[in-house]
């Protein structure tokens, strides 16, 4: 089993089930994506809903992000207080409840974008920072293809003229493209969707007299894809890290994805395979229709996570392939990296094969 | 929508998506497994993986159980911590790294147990503990069925001998009949596996001089059928709150489901249906073959929630349901209870339709 993030005598210390981050690799693909974004001289906010890290976050603005994207209130909460002051909400808000005075006390410390899909979302925006002199914009999704949430291209003018009529600030257009994970023919048609739609979307708001500052795209797979159309903004998030999934998408070996579980292999008790403390409750249960298994153990590519529980990954091996030894540290790269770094209170942070930090998951959990 | 856990008001006040437990129902839980196994003159130690939760321990604990079962070494910890001495770690330790000092500190002040499968275990086990006044028992674990960890029972009485040989104590013989989750008249078959299986497990150690004290099965589907038969001692989890896999295992409504996911209509962007803030990073996403979805809207049983992403839930409805209105909220049974917990910092507590208290998941991403 090679490949590990570690030395051996580090390897000793570790208690598994651990994730660990490669820092040269991390840095690299913060590097990488922001160099991309520059050249295209598109506006790049990184998803914080892959990392949930204050430390992340602070390494993806000093490389060029504008600012970064949030899928909650909580999420946007945890950045702020730390002093990161241009955030993104790209998620349909209803502002009920008590969401109405986080959002009022969030927009007055933030510039701050929400998104909006809905007359009913945008009224809630729209009653919950009544009177306030820091009202966030709005963010009007799109539906482009992925069939989740979000309004059809031609739909977007109508919802603009809307929300200015109850007096908030149209700042744009966003999707996400995430029919893109379906498979890497749907990656390339999924990014063309984006681009297409997005303009329909940007026109629709024109006619009525919007001009959209901005017009945001975001998932990983088609971020580097969406050259010379209308996109102002890309909003990746899986690429901080990578993934197994990604690493399928783009054809790319696992070689730079720069987060990997650390796992013990605790018994030889599945027949003809074994098996390791990695279960759902660190890999998640996140399956692709191109992918075998729940994960990649780097190094050996013939076994199979054939399934995981709460607390064990049960693996298999083709005939006379030999089983690593109980006590043995594998390293998986997990299907979908966003669920797992959910799951642990911090990762472990390693550079030449020791650690070198521990950066806590700040953002855990803030699913409100 | 029906059947909500909290009166409308409360819901008003709702930050969701939240998890949400019901106090009555969770009382009547507790009470009735605990007279199941009172009645039939065998021990409960309750799962602990499940809740995770000190107050939920503790009420087991007062309702009858002898002591707890848990998953990892940090989760016994959490529960040592606060004063519960009698733990049973039923998973196949590998005492290695950090987990050597831990385990036997744990024991020091603890009354513990630990599983082992293999010679391996046995011996990490052994060299942890060396020279302690206060070692743990050994319970080794039989493989039922399930295929995942455990020896075949033929192979006990050798693994025990080992044991002895190394200086340890066996205390006697477990399994999880894992496969009961496979559909009703597998978990039928399941229970008696358990039964037969671990009979002739424990016939092994007696073959070998050794006489086991506890003879112990594990799973909620199996855990009331397995009356008559050799088992001292019954570890189900998910019988604490009940979810959806459970209720159609035993052929049961949810009407005695005691945990839901509130969460809120944000998007009618789904062609044909609705999208909730409840996605995987709350729901988890655990699919059972025999369960359409991801989850199951209580009172519209009509509803699938077709898939989850990080924080979507997408649901589609058949012609002619109605679709609730954006704002509203609706109360989701998950199809898996235990990695819905782990999402989450701590649990709401209902009674007659009011919040009574808060408690915190305090074991919640103890992985290791």
């Amino acid at each position: 089993m090679t490949q590990a993030f570690l030395d051996e005598a580090t390897i000793a210390t570790l208690d598994t089930p651990v994730v660990v981050v490669d820092l040269d690799r991390v840095e690299a693909r913060i590097a990488g994506m922001a160099a991309v974004m520059r050249e295209r001289g598109v506006a790049l906010r990184p998803h914080a809903k892959t990392h949930k890290s204050i430390e992340l976050a602070r390494r993806q603005l000093a490389a060029g992000a504008v600012g970064l994207t949030v899928a909650t209130l909580g999420e946007a909460e945890v950045f702020a207080e730390t002093g990161i002051e241009d955030l993104f909400v790209a998620y349909p808000l209803i502002a009920d409840g008590p969401k109405a005075g986080r959002l009022r006390a969030l927009a007055e410390r933030s510039r701050l974008a929400v998104g909006a899909d809905s007359i009913e979302g945008l009224r809630s925006v729209a009653t919950a920072v009544r009177g306030s002199a820091t009202p966030p914009e709005i963010m009007i999704e799109v539906d482009v293809g992925g069939h989740r949430t979000g309004v059809p291209p031609d739909a977007v003018g109508r919802l603009g003229r809307q929300a200015v009529d109850l007096g908030l600030t149209i700042r744009g257009v966003f999707t996400h493209g995430g029919h893109s994970y379906a498979g890497r023919s749907e990656r390339m048609a999924a990014a063309e969707d984006e681009m297409r739609e997005l303009g329909a979307a940007a026109a629709s708001l024109r006619a009525v007299g919007i001009d959209p500052a901005v017009v945001s795209a975001g998932s990983t797979p088609t971020a580097e894809l969406s050259a010379g159309g209308p996109i102002t903004e890309e909003r990746p998030g899986t690429y901080v890290f990578g993934d197994r999934q990604q690493a399928f998408l783009a054809d790319r070996p696992l070689d730079d994805t720069a987060l990997l579980v650390a796992s013990t292999v605790v018994s030889h008790g599945a027949a003809n395979g074994f098996v390791v403390d990695a279960g759902a409750k660190i890999l998640a249960k996140d399956l692709a229709p191109y992918l075998a298994g729940h994960g990649t153990i780097v190094g050996c590519p013939e076994a199979v996570i054939e399934r995981v529980n709460d607390h064990h990954g049960v693996v298999s091996l083709p005939d006379g392939v030999a089983r690593p030894a109980i006590g043995d540290v594998v390293w998986i790269a997990p299907n979908h990296v966003c669920p797992v770094v959910n799951l642990v209170d911090e990762l472990v942070v390693a550079r030449d094969g020791r650690i070198v930090d521990r950066w806590p998951v700040d953002a855990r959990g803030r699913n409100a």
